[in-house]
This record gives structure tokens, sequence and C-alpha cells, in this order.
């Protein structure tokens, strides 16, 4: 189909260039008849100018348009002039373009929603004609945003003489491969391919090769059920270093947050950022990545619980247990109901029971008031710094149990109350460092990695490995911001001896070991250096530039959280002969 | 373990650094012991310097070093000093490093192969210990090329105005997918999703959506019987661009081609490239993507052997067949021997047999030539230029076929003459053009696209859809480099009529058609720009650019011809619990 090509964008026209001739190629962004004169706003990617059509004088052109209605594809050609009715809202809003000759380049039904930001369509009916909902403009914006960071990526990193080397997309699956997306192999049948959750050991195998510094911006893959802020497929900026230090590591980051942000948003990030210890996070924030814009610490009561009257508190306390507790500021004036509902929300998370205080004027009421004497309530009040209009939270329980589920109605609480809207467009950025390098896994009866088995323990603990694993900490780190988990890395084992303890301590069998990780531990035989890393969640990162919470808003293609594709409709049925092929079948259900 | 931090890399130090205390951290290259003075190369992605560690004066350090041999980690520590020996080899020649201190960082058992070029080690061990076989200096140099060559690609498409938007590799099996890799999905069990051959369809809906110009360096899969120079995943640069002809295709291309050549090698291309229609390809040099280094070009004889004595010949013209024919210059030297494995490269490729002719002096010899009178004879030397020390080969059959068995023999003869030899190092850079759109399946019975079903015909040829598709050719553009097809694509079909008629002359019923590219169809009724592109072979870009014919050169970690991954074994068993979890399992053999 024949079209005059374009000679300038629609985002391009300035009054400076009235008088001359050109032509536009874009969609139809609204049509607007007036007696004699029909505009035409036509859109492409760069933004969107008037065209003037006066069909009183050139009743052809009226012909050739009398069709044209919104989301057409056409072209237009005619000079630029000055217009009488300016718009100041939109770039090119001096002038226009009083068409000359005109022709539908594509025609197109009425979409099945409107083509503007904002709308009330259901998310679903959006997805099902993605390459519409791309359109809108706010949309647009962020996939613009998310190129530009992948363009100062890619730049930062060669500037800091980062290599970026690809890795494999079919890897082998291992032993934490119960969330491995399997492909099956036609050659060798029956045998399989796994997608990568992440390219660590590859990445550590080109610091053992003497890359130094590597970097990429990958595709990972974990098939879990998923939540919403979660896709089978993300996309990570991997990175690894050698002949590092933890500090070199965070440094870098810093850097780049610093570089990414400013780019993007011109907003000044101060560095270093804060480092938390786990610990302390749990402690204070009830979260490994808490959400620093704002207060509302916890307080660790147990002490005073320890010797209270209220048997929950002090057969926590006796038990081994504690009690930490939350000062919602300002939610006296919470209802029954909604002091229900926390409690609820508390139960999501594990907690039993939701224990509170509330703080009317002179009158303490709660759950528990009746149950302790003046002294241990006022001892409650002073330690948690309650004023009048305040209601107080309490979670007794394991350490680290309790501390999560506070943290979790620490976050509730600031949604209900404003707090969480009142931060919207500022950002914090700090380090949570020191984790836990095991955790025991009561489901397995054995001890896990908290981060991954290849994690190095900090040298100080080293020696607990052998006799208090559980308090041996790693040489971690998460870079949390506002919240979320932009980032998390740390420093690697490098040894063949320390890597082949911590597989012993993970109960592999040295069998086990060696068939899923002798390509590692053989490795690091032959002159490892020290090396550590980090990966960024690149979605994340652009969901917080975009100042959005929806990762599909950040996703061109998105799947739902059932793991589908709307549009295209997979994952789908598949012939019996390419299952054939492939050697396998699908089980009876 | 503690080491001392570099304080500069192994290739950075130069005379003006004498007098420099400084740090080095890498492996040991070389350690050569002269009484009293023991020599160690220390290396890093960087380069090579040399410590000297005067155990004369330094029994200390002797004793520390004691172990230390090739591919160790250590660290030294020491002052920069003018060598009594410079090496002008390398760039560190002038100077050493006199060790103050020294330590080892990692010891290294004795590697399976030494870590340098040019050794004669087998590829399968080289591949077991692939993070070994990356230490070598060459396999290093291919990585920091390709990270070059990507950094160029993003740089330049920025630069163009492109947008970079990743698209799933979670994605939908097509009905050509007989070469998809199927990834059975948990959730929705019985379903499957499949890694893309290419993103097509998606960058298509892009231009849907209006990004107007995308680019992406993204991986494709294709499960298929690996020829040498393929790798079931590759990487392609895949772009798209709209409301563009295909002149703004092939310009942008050329513009990044010339840009490559002249950033990575220095090399200026010569722009815009010749331009060959398919047709002219096959007929002279019999093949759509012929390396045109090097001359050997084919003759048509069919008028000749039209009324040939010979009947093969004659025989083959009068059932509508052709004979093309290659001078092979100066090969009247090769042994019936020779020739004899000329003719079973022919067989390989499909022909029958291969007569031949031989002019030596006076002299004419071969397969047929006392089947022909002199005339004849005489009327071919003449049609093919031969002289004294040629040797004539002829390719009787269906034209396609012909062209194609005569064009491996050009290749063949090339190799076999050293004429590829003698353009090594040199580049031919051109575009193979009006390609038929379609192509004709025995086996199916049925047309098939030679592209893909979205390339659009030429406009001069759409009425020949209707009434001789065989003659229809697509607007499509194959870039070739040296006989490599480097790149690929087409200006696209934008419109719902014909993509649905397309369908229809593949024989697609409408409701299958609706079924696998309803979106497509869909959005091609939504207002779709005209659009095409192109995809670039990234690793066949590398290896041209790195003077490499082993794909698994510029491939970190390749897989084999039959789909291995030597180093960790992958495709591997996987357990039956992860299976049952899919909702799949093995098919009895």
């Amino acid at each position: 189909m024949h079209f005059e090509q374009r000679t300038v964008t629609c985002g391009k026209l300035r009054p400076e260039h009235a008088g001359q001739q050109v032509v536009l190629n874009g969609w139809v962004n609204a049509r607007r008849d007036y007696g004699g004169i029909i505009f035409l706003d036509i859109r492409d990617r760069d933004g969107v100018t008037q065209a003037v059509v006066d069909t009183s004088h050139r009743a052809d052109l009226g012909e050739q348009i009398r069709e044209v209605r919104s989301e057409y594809v056409i072209w237009v050609k005619g000079a630029v002039r000055m217009r009488e009715n300016p718009n100041p809202n939109i770039s090119t809003g001096l002038i226009e373009i009083l068409a000359d000759d005109i022709g539908v380049i594509n025609p197109a039904d009425v979409t099945p929603f409107e083509i503007v930001d904002d709308l009330g369509t259901n998310e679903e009916l959006r997805l099902t004609y993605r390459y519409l909902d791309l359109r809108r403009p706010i949309l647009q914006k962020n996939f613009f945003t998310r190129n530009k960071l992948s363009q100062i990526t890619h730049r930062f990193f060669e500037e800091e003489g980062f290599v970026e080397i690809e890795t494999p997309v079919l890897t082998k699956s291992t032993p934490e491969g119960a969330r491995d997306f399997l492909v099956p192999s036609r050659i060798n049948k029956g045998r399989f391919y796994a997608l990568p959750q992440s390219p660590q050991l590859f990445k550590q195998l080109l610091m053992v090769s003497g890359f130094d510094k590597y970097m990429q911006i990958v595709k990972c893959f974990r098939d879990e059920d998923l939540r919403a802020d979660r896709q089978p497929e993300f996309t990570q900026i991997d990175v690894e270093m050698s002949f590092i230090t933890q500090e070199d590591i965070l440094g870098l980051t810093e850097r780049f947050i610093k570089k990414a942000w400013k780019e993007i948003l011109d907003y000044d990030v101060t560095v270093p950022f804060l480092r938390m210890p786990f610990k302390e996070a749990l402690e204070r924030y009830g979260s490994d990545k808490p959400d620093l814009r704002y207060g509302l610490e916890l307080t660790n009561v147990t002490e005073i619980a320890r010797s209270s009257s209220f048997t929950v508190f002090s057969e926590s306390v006796a038990s081994g247990n504690v009690v930490m507790a939350l000062n919602a500021k300002g939610c006296a004036t919470f209802s029954r109901k909604q002091i229900d509902e926390l409690g609820e929300h508390a139960k999501k998370y594990g907690a039993k029971g939701l224990p509170w205080l509330k703080v009317s004027g002179s009158e303490v009421t709660g759950s528990f008031v009746k149950l302790v004497n003046d002294a241990e309530r006022d001892e409650l009040l002073t330690a948690m710094n309650a004023v009048d209009g305040d209601l107080l939270l309490f979670f007794p329980g394991e350490w680290e149990r309790a501390c999560t589920v506070a943290g979790a109605l620490r976050t509730e609480v600031a949604k209900r109350t404003g707090v969480l809207a009142s931060v919207a467009g500022t950002y914090s950025f700090h380090w949570v460092t020191e984790f836990p390098l095991l955790e025991y896994s009561e489901e397995e009866s054995r001890w896990i990695a908290r981060h991954h088995p290849f994690t190095a323990p900090m040298i100080d603990d080293v020696a607990l490995l052998s006799v208090d694993p559980t308090h041996a900490r790693a040489i971690a780190h998460d870079l949390v911001i506002n919240g979320y988990e932009a980032a998390g890395g740390s420093v690697r084992i490098h040894t063949n001896d320390v890597q082949t303890k911590m597989f012993d301590l993970l109960g592999f069998e040295r069998e086990d070991a060696d068939a899923k990780f002798g390509f590692l531990l053989n490795a690091l035989r032959f002159g490892a250096p020290p090396h550590g890393g980090i990966a960024f969640g690149f979605d994340r990162l652009v969901m917080l530039l975009c100042g959005t919470d929806n990762i599909r808003d950040v996703i061109a293609f998105p799947k739902t959280t059932s793991g589908l594709s709307l549009m295209d409709g997979c994952p789908s049925d598949v012939d019996a002969q390419q299952l054939t092929n492939l050697g396998i079948a699908l089980s009876k259900l």
C-alpha cells in the first residue's frame, strides 16, 4: 500500500518551522468536525500534531477522510502554520499543519477500549489487547524509561571496566531445582535442560577464567506460585568481580544507583547508603527489607513481658520467645472492626492473636488491660513512647516470626494511616548486611543456605561453622529501596575446602555434591580468585523509577499471576507428535 | 583468606612507574628459578607483569612461594624497576616488580592442559574444563571483541532513535513449531510454553503499539539437528521499524556494519553494498549467500546442452531442467581420485553424477568427451572461458538444485585450490534480495513461506499471488558477508486482508489461523503501520570479526553438536518428582 513517507515525526514541529512543507505519518488520536473544517490530531511515539482539513475549499480531502476515525493510520502532507488557538499543554501546541494532501495508510476498527491513561478498563482486557494497551502514553513512557535504564547500565558498567558475557539459557537443573522450568531434549531423549534461576555458577566460573569484572542484563526464570509483583521470567543486572572485598561491591552499586537516579529522575542520591545488620533490621522494622522512608519502629518489650501477669506474655518469654511491639501512632481512633482486621492480617503472617492497648485521653483500654496492673501497663506505655491517640500492638512469639509479623503490621498501619501515601515520590536507599549464612529447615530436617550455598561466611564466623552454624553470618548484602529488595549479592566461597565443608553442612552426600556441582568444586581447585557480586532486579528498579507498584506496567508482554499470556493464549496445548518427538507424554491425571 | 588487594592490574605498568610501590593480584603464568632469583610472571585479563623474588637476600619469600607453580593465584607487593633484559613482546616488558612481600591467595592443581594458544588439546577436553579454556589469550580476546560489538550495537541503535524492549522467552508454540523447544507448565498442567525461534510476532506487535523503532539483543532457540556452525541457543540483534520502505532498512544496516567494522577492526567498509537478486545469486554463484571475495562464477550452458548428443544433457533440458557448469580454474591437475571426491561431494548435495572435462595443453579429456562432437565440446569451452589447465564440471538438473550443487562445488574448489585461504582477512558485503515469497513443499503438498508467513510480497507481484504464486517475490533482504548469512529480514505484511490471503495460500484453515495467529490478525485490524526489519546473527558477526569459523570460539559456554554441555553434563536426568509436578512422564522407548 503506497503512502507518503514522513519528513518529520509528530512531536518535533515548532513555530520556527512555520511555512515549511512537511509530511506526517501516524495514528488519528482525535477527530473533530466543525462545519467546513475538520481537525485531526495525529499521534506517533514522539507526540501529537494537529492537522487541519479545510473541507469547504477542498471537498476532495473531506471525501478522502470521510471514514477516518480514531486509530486510523494516515499520512498528511501540508504546510506548517501558527495556530489561532494555541494549546499550551503539548509541545507542538503553537503550530498546526494545513493539509494539502492526505491518505489512509491502514484503517482501524473501533478499539475495545480508548487509548488514554487512567482508564478504568480491567487489566484482563488490556492484557488481551496488549498491543493497544501499549499505545497508552503512560506505558509508552514506562518503556522509554526502561530503555534509558538499560542504556545507562550498559554504559556505566563499561566505564567501570566490566565485560558483558552471555551465559546459557539451556542449563542444568540443580538440587534446589524444585522451581526450575525444565526443557525436554529431543536429541537426548529422557534428559532435560533447565532454565536458569540465575547465572550464579556461570559468573563464578567466569571469574575462575580470569574475566575479572563481568556483567550481563539477563533473563532469569522461576516456576513458583506467582505473587502480584513476580513474573515467571524476570530480568536481572548480573554482576561479578574478582580480587575484591565486600566494600568494592557496595561502592560500585552506590555509584550505579546514584547515576541512574540522577540521569532518569534528576534525583540526587546520597552515598554511601546506610548499612543495617539483618538483626537490627528485623528488630527495629520487622523486615529484612524495611521501608525506611517512615518511622513506626518496633519496640522489644520482652524484658517487661517476662514477669507479666498476662500469661500470653510471660509464658512466651519463659519458653525462650520474645514479645515485640508496634506503636501505631494515632490509631486509637481505629474501631473494634478495624483492629480485628489488623488481627486477621497478623494471622496471615503466622500470629496466633493480636493483643492491643489503646490510649484515649487519660484512659487506656485494650484486649488485656484488665490482666495487667497499672505499673506494668505504664511501663509498656513508657517503653513505647505512647501518648494520647496511640494504638499499641503486641507480638509474642519466636523472635524472627514475631519481628516479621510486627513488620507486616507496620506496613499495614502505614498504608491505612496515609503514612505511605505521604512519602510517595521520595526514596530511601540502604543496605541490609550480616545475614545469617544458614537457616534450619524443619521440613527437610537440615540446614539450608539462606542466600545460596556459594555465599562466603564472615571471616570472624568461619570457626562457628563447626560448632554453632546458626550464628554464622554471611558476607551478604541486600540493597533495599522503599521496602523493595532491589539487589542482592555476596562475597562467594572461592576455595575448594570451604565449599566442600559448606556442602557437608547442607547435608549433601559427597557423591551427590560431585554429581551436581563437581564442575564448580573442580574449578575451585585450579586457581580461583576471591570474588563476589550482586544482582539487581531490573524490573523492580524500573518499577521504582516509573513510580508504579504493578510489575506488569514495566514488562512489555507480561504473564498473569497464573502464568498465562492472555494475548496469545500461552501456555497452550501442543501436538501429540511434538511430545512423541521429545520422548515425553502427559501423565494421566 | 586474607590477601593484599591490588593497586594496579597486570598490563598497566610502564617505565614512568619505576620506583612506585605497587601490589599485583593474578595468576602465575610462568615460574623460572635461577639460583638465588625466581621470576614469576603474573597474569590477569589485562596483561602479564614479571615479578622478581630475590631469594638470596630474602629466604623468607623463597619459602613462601616454595610450592607456587603455574595457575596459582598470588599477590605480590613491591617496587617497580626497570628490567635488565627488556621483553619487547609485551606491553609491560620494560619493567618488573622486585617482590617485597608475596602470598598465595589460592593454590592450583596442575591443569589438564596448558593455558596457551594453539594447543593441540582436543576440543572435548577443552569444553569439559571450559573455565580453564577461557583463560587462553585468544578466547579472552574473542570475548572482549564480543563485548565491544555489544556496546557498539547498543549505542548505534540508541543514536538512531531505537528503543530496546525485551520480548518474552516463555512464548507460544507456532505451527512451524517442529523445531520449538517446549517448556511444560507446572501451574497449567498439560500445557506448554515454547522458547522463541525469534521474537518476530512480538516485534511486529510493538510496531502496532507505536514504538516505531525497536531493537533488542536477544537469545533465540531452535531445536534442530546441529551443524558445525549452529547452536541450540543463539543471539540475534533484532530490529524492527515503522513507516519505512526496504531502503530504510538497508541503509540502517549498512551504517551499522560500517561502524562495527571500523571501530573493531579499523576496516573501512564501502557502502552502499552491492544488491543481487536471489535469481542472479543462484545463477552466478550457486548460492543465496555467495562468498563474493572470489570469482569462480558458474555458467548456464543449457542452450548448448539442449541439442547435445550427450543424452544426460539433452534429456535434462528436454524435461524442463537446465545444465549449470563450473570452470574450476587450474584444476586440470586434479587426479581421477580427486575428481571422484568432487563427485562424492556433489552427490551429498543431491547430484546424480558429475560430468567433467579437463583441458591439458591441446588435449581435452573427460567423462563424456567421447559422447559429444568437437564443435559442441568447443562451444562449451568457449562459453566457459576454458583455457589450458582448467577442469570443467557440469550439473544437469532442476534449476535451483543444479545451481545449489554447482555452488557447493564452487566452495569446495575454492577450498582445495587455496583460493579461499588467499582471501582470508578480507571482507565482502552484499545484499541478496527479491527472494521467492513461497516455495512448494512436495513433502507437505502445499506452499510454504520461504522466509516466514509475515513477509510482504513485492508490490509488482501482489497480483501474482492469485494466479502464479511461484513467481511472486518477497520484499526480503539477506546481508551476506564472506558467504555467511549475517542478517536477514523483510518488509512485513501490515494489513489484515493480505495477511489473511497469505494464510489461505499457505493452506491454513481460517479456524486454525485464528487459533494460532488470531492476535496478530486482530492487531492488523486496529491500525498497523507499514513496518519491516532485520535480524543479525550476533554470534556470526562476532565470528567474522574474530576471524574464526568455529562458533564455539565466540560463545562462553557452548553446546556440542549433540546439544551437550560437557562442563556440567546438561541436559541431565531429573527427579521423577519434578516430572510428576509438571504433569509429564517419560515415554516408554
